[in-house]
């Protein structure tokens, strides 16, 4: 199966804690893309670059199966840029600067040959930018998934909410569900947002894990709880692009497949956080990934026989 | 098995965005009472009541197996009094009045029926009083677990320090791990805390479920996500009761039947929130509890074999 990602891919200057970088590679669609390189499958990219951009990160992108047919070199002009800076607790963060540069008019171009991608992963981008890519398919792809932030629910809630209606799956943190729904509670929350459209609706909870919403279904994925969270940027497209890469791998789009996805997910995305920008992502190997996934079975496994415990308690009424 | 449990048995007026109350009965050591009381265990309390308190409640904990030998009824004195208004997430309250009336000098007794109880809860008090409850037992009890709070570490951190050297098993919240040890990391938080004598800790995240640390061990509970948090009264001294009086009644302490054991705490405490005080956990039944601890497995549970998905993985290196 063959999964496409529509991101940014971009330069980031990271201050943390534990110290400060210059300008190194970032963007939703460079994190996507190199988690779901993991799982071996066909993959294809939407994005914008300048001619600033390196070429040896494409070559990177390409080496890893990920075709860049879709991604647009633009001759005169700069690379996005951000940079930020995170507070102590790691669990918040200043945006110094964003230079939009050539995603200020970005108009997404799909080609011929990604017209029938089997799994579309809409990264955060205007919702202008992500609706016009599914309009642009030929054919609907068998699962598509979008990731966003507050951002673009203060400035254009309208074509959020027009672009949220047509995808089966959102993906997006636990304030930005309270503030796309209105309710503080996410229970209550996540009916709202699936309301709006999607069938699927995972909320990420950072170091307190991620819930997985459908139907009557639910399941709460743990976070792997780390010594220290050296930089965090980039975690949730890593955990997107692993999920996505997983279930693209697997071809299997069921509720239970989509648990192991989000556990896949979220073990990469610890890595994320242990160097920073994509550096610890682009190192880990095969019994690295087997490894931390075999800490999350561990960390989340019990076995509780209902009916023999039963016959030990007492009624109270 | 028997659970000796030292806590407060106290009236409580409590105020939330759903309503108020007048006063009503409370104290961490009627929870935890309540709570272990569905494990048909046999059970004793040490506290102190004033004359003004309901004899009715005091036989409801006889009626459930608790032996009250221990409780001290203070003739012309009051009960303990607290009063408090949570704010409109819930997630934090304000103190409005705190009477301490009998536990002002609360000296405990520990009666010679008392002296070989197999497990000890120490319910949040003073220190100084759960120490000296430790001291007067005439054998060791198999697990003796301790709640605290930040209060005590503000005023009198060196009695807290003295008895929590003395414990097995520590159960405190996540601000408190980061007040206790001075690290905002949980898993450094939880290196020092064990550091200071405890084997086990447990470390509670409300709506973000529960931490058991022992050894390089590392268990991650989830909590059930509410569509409302009614009243979170003494859901964390429920959680305490639920999880020692499953120990008591399984009488295993492996790492293992701890987890079990978090998971009962937690569907009883996820019950004591849906309503003011005590009164949901009174009224629930076997099948309620069966139902809810299904909920937690079905919430928590993934199956994933690595062997087979690492064979679909790239190395990426």
């Amino acid at each position: 199966m063959s999964l496409l990602t529509v991101g940014s891919v971009a330069f980031d200057a990271i201050e943390t804690p534990f110290g400060k970088t210059d300008k190194i590679i970032g963007g939703a669609g460079t994190y996507i893309a190199l988690a779901a390189s993991f799982y071996g499958i066909d993959q294809k990219i939407i994005s914008v670059v300048g001619e600033d951009f390196p070429k040896a990160m494409l070559d990177q992108l390409e080496s890893r199966k990920v075709n860049i047919e879709g991604l647009q070199i633009k001759q005169g002009e700069k690379t996005f840029f951000w940079s930020g800076k995170y507070h102590n607790d790691m669990n918040s963060r200043d945006t110094l600067v964003t230079e939009l540069n050539v995603l200020e008019n970005f108009d997404p171009i799909v080609p011929e040959s990604y017209q029938n991608a089997d799994f579309l992963m809409l990264g955060n981008l205007s919702p202008q930018v992500q609706s016009t890519v599914i309009e642009r398919m030929k054919n609907r792809p068998k699962l598509i998934a979008m990731d966003t932030m507050n951002f673009w629910m203060d400035i254009a809630m309208d074509d959020l909410k027009k672009t949220i209606s047509m995808v089966d799956l959102l993906i997006i943190n636990d304030e930005e569900a309270r503030q796309l729904s209105g309710e503080y509670s996410l229970v209550k929350a996540s009916k709202i947002i699936r309301n709006m459209g999607p069938k699927f609706l995972i909320i990420k909870k950072g170091e307190h894990g991620a819930l997985l919403f459908h139907g009557e279904k639910l399941f709460y994925a743990p976070a792997l709880p780390l010594e220290e969270v050296f930089d965090p940027t980039g975690a949730g497209d890593t955990f997107a692009g692993g999920f996505m890469g997983y279930l693209a791998s697997t071809n299997d789009i069921s509720f239970d497949n989509m648990k192991r996805a989000i556990i896949n997910g979220s073990a990469l995305a610890s890595f994320c956080c242990e160097k920073f920008g994509t550096e610890r992502l682009t190192m880990i190997t095969e019994q690295d990934l087997t490894k931390r996934i075999e800490e999350f079975v561990s960390l989340a496994n019990f076995d509780i026989v209902t009916s023999t415990s039963s016959t030990q308690r007492q009624t109270v009424s």
